[in-house]
């Protein structure tokens, strides 16, 4: 679980690097820190310290801006882009140990998962965004965790959570969708340190008939609720992500590139692209001409002939440039989408016509690119989208030395020593 | 429509300086200061000035703290603790004149004001705390104004308002409420400079398939929403509040009042309270045995009792003390109440079943009570109600004498002029 947890920490810090200059974290962060440019949490990547509520939103942003970051299976939700941020800022106020900061984040994940796995599917099919909405839960308790609540002290904090939960899914493809990883992470350590200042919330405020719940989702299942910490650890099952876009669109780009690697195959001789997906990613990720990078992400046709031309479709491939790629376009233009309610949430069938009158299929499943039966394979690809993505904003030998840092992230007294070298070189 | 502003600056900061002692308002002081603890924005009643965020969600909350504050009767929602907040914190930053300030709170207003009425009763009906909500996108309009927002900028603070507008009905009664208010303000002060900073936000967000309205309400009105403004102008119908609780509960203290001033009444002879409320009330102001003094604001038992008993139910008579009362508590337990839905939501029925077997009826409309076609009335009236609420902070001679700078709010042209004396005497 602490191989997991660093895991996390460090591929969420790679999304950040290269979030950071992304025109939302861009914006985002000159809008906060005009208002308070000094405080003890770091803006990652910079040597700019900011208000931890500050730090923990602009952070929070970046972490998601390329939606490229971990992704919880049961839940949906983008476990780390509202925990970490949240408590890594945190974290630097009071000088937290690396041990302190592993547990408070399992503490969150875990109950951030149940909750998430409990009123997900209505939640999510509703309009809202659960990475916004139940992150803001997650990051409350963690950082209720970090500062040593009392458990009335910890319900105390859900309690003001669930009044300031918010995100629609409508902002998918829009700046709004990172922003709320970055707002949940703020919301959270506000609600958290409320909490400990003695603000009481009303009892009804999350389970209630007019609570949360009843306001966000048609119903709630009790099981992930009820189940105890450890049985299972939710935490084991994050996907790490190896495609820059929605999650959604990972079977397909799964699976036309093991079309792509069979010998001789040309992707100028494609005809048309048959898609069937799963029923929940209509209306999702199924923008049909995407007019910027960030619809691009929610563009299942586009990823998909993307990485057909390209073979990757890494976070340096989502581009104006490739947005603006006569093969692509073409190939993005020729996708038929359907809906299979056969086909499990992570499955996706792909069917590819010729110019020659042939067709090839292709099925993917990318809920199984779970790593942790071979650790020293996921390590490796880690650090090696870590040093892709942190690449463009420190040097190659800072990416090292970071990532062999966070390795140890376990045995580090103080986590203000990590995050010092968090920035670029001098 | 100048003097009503004015009557609702200075209404609401009466209520804010009252409120500045609430045990919500300290915990929300005590916990953004503590970040944050320069900037430019006052909080008032203190010489403390703070990051514009962080005031505009202590004063907000504080106007909120005593539920004392004016109301909108169109929408329900009380207008001015997300709106002046906003606006005064972001106008000392600016240095704004006073014209400027009252032309923002206008807009602000009539916007949020339809906004309530178009989506209002399937909104409150769903368990949503329009004050919240909606006081974000008026938040967010108004700040805009004041900062000199294109349309299309305007309109991107509102799509970014439509994804942070959160408050949950269930924490009426809890320090939550007046938290709302206060976040509202905030939000809509970062959703108006984002969207000024070059945001973008998905266009599907506030009327879209599964934008704000679609997901938090059943039904969308459009006639408001293309009311123009200026016909009619919403602000001139604010109600100032004269009972320090829930508006549900204002008929019900109305009625009392009128059979306790009359001659000989005694309240010791009654035996059973009977309230005949509209629909609406039940579960919003009918907790039937108040344990604080934030839960008997939203008793409308205990406010009715309290009225007979003391003959007001003014914000000084909502106290501990008061809640300890036998008289006042052997009154509260005999009430009893029946939704009518014949009548309007701003009427109530009484009747009053006394010792010797009489029994005497009542019935008051407390949204008659508007006051402007006797503007030096209401003037005094709103004098009066400052002057005991403003005392809680600052001297009788400086509570005149910020009202009489306050009525000059049109002529102000630098509002850090007026703020400067929201302060305790040297």
């Amino acid at each position: 679980m602490v191989t997991m947890t660093t895991h996390c920490v460090l591929d969420t810090l790679g999304v950040a690097l290269a979030g950071m200059t992304e025109p939302v974290t861009r914006i985002v962060r000159r809008t906060l820190t005009a208002e308070h440019a000094d405080g003890p949490a770091r803006i990652w990547g910079s040597s700019q310290s900011a208000a931890v509520s500050v730090a923990a939103t602009v952070n929070g942003t970046a972490a998601h801006a390329l939606d490229f970051d971990d992704w919880a299976p049961g839940s949906g939700i983008h476990p780390s882009a509202p925990l970490l941020p949240a408590l890594v800022a945190v974290g630097e106020e009071i000088g937290c140990s690396g041990e302190e900061l592993i547990t408070a984040y399992v503490a969150g994940y875990e109950l951030q998962e149940r909750l998430g796995m409990a009123i997900g599917p209505s939640h999510y099919a509703r309009g809202f965004h659960t990475t916004g909405t139940v992150g803001t839960f997650g990051a409350a308790t963690a950082v209720s965790h970090l500062l040593g609540a009392t458990a009335d002290q910890l319900v105390m904090a859900l309690r003001i959570a669930a009044t300031q939960a918010a995100g629609l899914k409508a902002m998918f493809g829009s700046m709004g969708k990172p922003l709320h990883a970055g707002r949940a992470a703020a919301a959270g350590v506000q609600a958290a340190r409320l909490a400990m200042n003695g603000f009481l919330a009303s009892e009804d405020s999350l389970l209630g008939p007019q609570g949360f719940v009843a306001t966000h989702a048609d119903e709630l299942d009790e099981t992930p609720l009820r189940t105890p910490f450890g049985d299972p650890w939710y935490v084991l099952e994050t996907r790490i992500k190896e495609h820059a876009a929605c999650f959604g669109t990972h079977a397909a780009i799964d699976a036309v590139l093991t079309l792509r690697n069979t010998p001789n195959f040309d992707p100028r001789t494609i005809e048309a692209i048959e898609l069937d997906v799963p029923p929940i990613c209509i209306g999702v990720c199924t923008i049909a001409d995407p007019r910027t990078v960030l619809e691009a992400k929610f563009s299942i046709a586009f990823a998909a002939a993307l990485a057909l031309v390209k073979g990757t479709a890494a976070a340096d491939q989502f581009t104006e440039k490739a947005l603006g790629d006569p093969e692509i376009e073409r190939l993005t233009k020729t996708v038929r989408i359907s809906p299979d309610p056969d086909l499990a949430k992570t499955e996706t069938q792909v069917c590819l016509r010729m110019r020659d009158g042939s067709v090839i299929r292709a099925f993917a499943d990318s809920g199984q690119r779970g790593w942790l039966d071979d650790v020293s394979e996921q390590d490796q690809r880690i650090q090696s989208k870590f040093s892709a993505l942190a690449g463009t904003l420190v040097s190659p030998s800072r990416a090292v030395a970071i990532a062999q840092q966070v390795a140890q992230l376990q045995h580090c007294p103080d986590i203000r020593a990590l995050t010092r070298t968090w920035t670029p070189p001098e």
